[in-house]
């Protein structure tokens, strides 16, 4: 089958052909349908994560086929796969553990010592067909199609953790650094959707910030042209935000944005950027602020999104289709910012 | 009556005749049995916390009496006091709120927009007599005598909350720094009384080693000798800590400590040393790692601390009484890390 | 000043002539413009909760003025009150603690051991002039009016509390009974503003069906044509209930409800009809199930619900206004379960 | 091999002949070095929990092996287990679940809906061999041999678990019901181990309190003699119990020990004697009392407690040895209340 893979960091993905696998046990073979890129890709493709290697540091092991947001329809399935029919539609959590560590025993096994995950160190969906290790990972679709599923198991499960772990409530404020983009649409929706809490979205590009009205925020600001702390403060009555989710984490939000915090308020450290965290630590005690950082997400996640999805109270990401040949092509648009939607490829 | 006065910043302290409070309402005047003097209180006569102005920055108004740790008898109670007699022996939770604002609301007065701080911004215990604003801040003791409680209601109350914040289990593992030091050998303490956890202690003295290794961690780490990093790999299997509680906060622990935290593991910053925090933030991402302030605590903290020691679960630091004339001295020992136990003022 | 009080057990409550109060330090004197009149009320004014005399057990002292929903405006302040100006229009919360038992101190005031409730044991709000004992139980209104605010200090809260003790997210599903009454309408619409989870909306006459829908409710079960049972199984795939909010408590809900519950399913219960809970304990076992009480609501709840409510995310209850001297008239209404929507005295 | 089964409810277990299982890919042989004897099994053999019957509701199908206090050595792995080797000692975890309900996903597999209960729906552990369907469910044990390790995975991991769930803190007190037996005295040892809360043991006999005692109660009551209620209400200076761990619920123990909870009590159940729970609505509502079901555990309380165990933070119960030939005699004894010691079959 065909294969989208990356062979050696620095270098355009390439295309092989490879064999089709064949599920036993507890696996599934699963057409693949679509195929979201996400901007992990990027840093995947470049090889680093910050100062972070792909490969040296977080033990990738070369090549693998990329492609961590997955939908589309069995195939074929073990002798021990129970509740799944051939021909059902699914979406595929890619976060998979291997469930002997601490981490897969607390429930959290996005964060296994010995990590599985579809795309990144195993094998993922720029291919005609994934293998999923089990079919607990899987979530049957029914209202929602492939296209619309796939962004869910990177870019949902990561904005609804990172809501998850912002603690809102009616009585506090959220702001979102970047709410007009891919992500940041999606975790205004959220946000939205499973709290009452106030949203303030924030981003530096007119149409962004268009986007981020109409996801739901309560309130936008341009931060180029106007003067976040001050807003915010205003918006807040003084107070400041009760929770920030940083979708960069950017030298130039860092240096900014853990200054709007209120007392007590949380830093919610998603975006891959690759800036240091610097920040003065007595302002850290007094005012009993939080940097917590939050990583895609873990099964209790993926039904969460999934289920508010397919409810229809988060809508889907706006996609542009691409063929899985063109997945250089997405990746660069992602690399140099001129992704409009949510680029899916389709095998 | 005597009290001891922060009059101007940078200077000693100085020793006033000011007049006996008169209370009324619900406030209660004590006499002053014990009052413990605290390392804030270095930071209060230099007059900052790092880079934090004491009276530019935090808004406190001179003179003001310091003395924050207070313990001692109810001599006059205002018509609106019950529950409480005069003769009875109390520890006083200082840290107090004015009631109205969002923190007071949600039980966190601790962190009031308008503080009432008694021995930082109201008058406080280094006096013949304190005025407590309303007797709900008062824990009527029956075992421990004055000079034993006043230490907890900062150096206990601080601890405890840290504790708390560092969400122990008994298959978790927490770093203490400063662990020999008062505020650690309680910290010590209270996480052995409150979870299952394994308690490692790391000091740089041989003293506080012992001391650590008295207060019953399980594991002690002498930081001038050994490398923590190799040693708290090696005890925790490799996984690394689940919890930090770091006392000091000097530009030493932030540079180190950080790195031996586990997965998901809670680095809580408790100490005022001055420094700055610099992480690099995809390894927060990425590890979901949480940096988070603590200060002092509120009144469940309070009730918490006082009943852990009066039934005898932790034992009151070690305390050296002196004089209240000898208040400056006192500061003088801790700026300069000759004090040995807690040193308690008999006015 | 006119003031309509319980005087005697069982009898029509009784329109006297009372002193206007006069504040001092702390307290606010408020002109009431709205009291809403509340289902308690009945139960006060028959002198019991289910078996709990509300003389003899609950130990509230005769004569006193009812009314426990109170809004209005401020017309004198003592000489403590910061933040407000006369003039301002302001909701209270009438579940006021005294403030040094353990329940006031771990912030669930509302449980106070020697309670302050306005309307209950302390005079409330079916009068010209009501007395806050303390400017913190004031929240000031912006957007709603009086007569919409009132509602919002006991039904609100309460129901507030209750969706927030019934630990919902959006792979969850909640049943309301009682959904299309006062409070069921309010706690449909907090579950939806509040979190993503989908809400079952239970009642037994047609009109209350219908305003449970117009609430929000996602799906709607009419208990006096269909089988509960049966359609929350259907409707949750077999699963059950993960919450319950049963705002009767009745004989009838009791003996039913419980068993639509699934695994590690919340009871939460509210309504006072003063019936018993009878369950076989392996059931309670076995699934994990938890029943909960849930009463009015602490000063978070209050803040929860008046921002929610301010920020326009749940509308108030429909109201009809009635004169003070109406009070029996409308507690008759509520008793006889005559009353359309929520009455308000208006003084 | 030899194996002790149940094959007819009703009716004593059988001694059968039946072939040593194969592991394949995660599965693991382990050889029965321990195989402790439940009250469970007690129920398993008369067939019924409370109204509940083993076959008809439970749906466990017949013959099955009984034994779900598992310790054994490794004998044999499929070619997917890592980091284990023969020979390793191990406990088992026998609460396991399929991996693809709602409870598996969210971390809570011990309530799967199609549950994989060693000893209970699987074949158990009183027999020469057990068959573990993945590794992730073993501990490796280090300081505690077998015998001492096999009561830790039901008796040990449902009272961690109840003691989880109660909730506790330093400003506590926990009733713990039946405390000199088995459970009891775990319970009480867990329950000093991992919270500072004031413990009080309730027994009826005089060596049962004893028991309670020399496990670290601070208080012990002997119903038999004593008023619970007097007594619990004096200890607790008039607030009553903030939890009760009920090890029977039966109809003596519910119909008493609700009424010791304070307000916002826990009372969480655990034992099976088939008792139901009768309590009067508005005493729930007004107190905010609550009801929890608590049942074995999930794996991150199997970690819990063989971690706190293997530390040596609660000492295993005192043990009695006996062949796997005895299991009816032993689950005699249990039945007629004459077991002294946890049994445990050695194949």
């Amino acid at each position: 089958m065909r294969a989208v893979r990356l062979v050696e960091v620095g270098k355009p993905l390439k295309l092989q052909d490879i064999d089709v696998p064949k599920p036993k046990g507890t696996q599934v073979l699963v057409k693949v349908e679509a195929a979201g890129v996400c901007h992990s890709d990027v840093h995947m493709r470049q090889g680093r994560f910050g100062n972070l290697r792909v490969v040296e540091d977080l033990g990738v092991k070369l090549p693998v086929t990329l492609g961590h947001e997955i939908a589309g329809k069995i195939v074929e399935m073990g002798d021990e796969v129970t509740g799944y029919s051939k021909g059902d539609t699914v979406a595929v959590n890619p976060w998979q553990g291997e469930g002997n560590c601490y981490y897969c025993r607390i429930g959290e096994e996005h964060l296994c010592d010995m990590p599985r995950w579809l795309g990144i160190n195993y094998d993922g969906a720029y291919a005609e067909y994934v293998l999923v290790p089990h079919y607990k990972y899987m979530y049957k679709l029914k209202r929602l199609n492939a296209i619309e599923a796939s962004p869910l198991t990177c870019s949902g499960i990561t904005t609804y953790r990172a809501v998850r772990k912002a603690s809102l409530d009616p009585s506090k404020t959220l702001v979102v650094i970047g709410a007009g983009g891919g992500l940041g649409t999606m975790a205004v929706q959220i946000a939205k959707a499973v709290s009452g809490a106030t949203v303030i979205g924030v981003d530096v590009r007119d149409e962004a910030i268009e986007a981020a009205k109409k996801a739901g925020a309560d309130y936008v600001i341009n931060a180029s042209s106007q003067d976040p702390l001050i807003e915010i403060r205003k918006i807040t009555e003084g107070k400041g935000a009760d929770a920030v989710i940083d979708l960069n984490n950017s030298e130039k939000t860092l240096s900014l944005y853990p200054k709007v915090l209120a007392k007590q308020g949380k830093y919610v450290m998603v975006g891959l950027f690759g800036a240091d965290l610097h920040y003065h630590a007595p302002l850290i005690t007094l005012g009993e602020v939080q940097f917590v950082g939050s990583l895609v997400g873990n099964q209790a996640d993926f039904l969460g999104i999934m289920k508010l999805a397919e409810m229809g109270k988060v809508k889907p990401m706006v996609t542009k289709t691409m063929k899985l040949e063109d997945a250089n092509e997405a990746i660069d648009n992602l690399e140099n910012f001129r992704a409009v939607g949510r680029q899916v490829l389709i095998p």
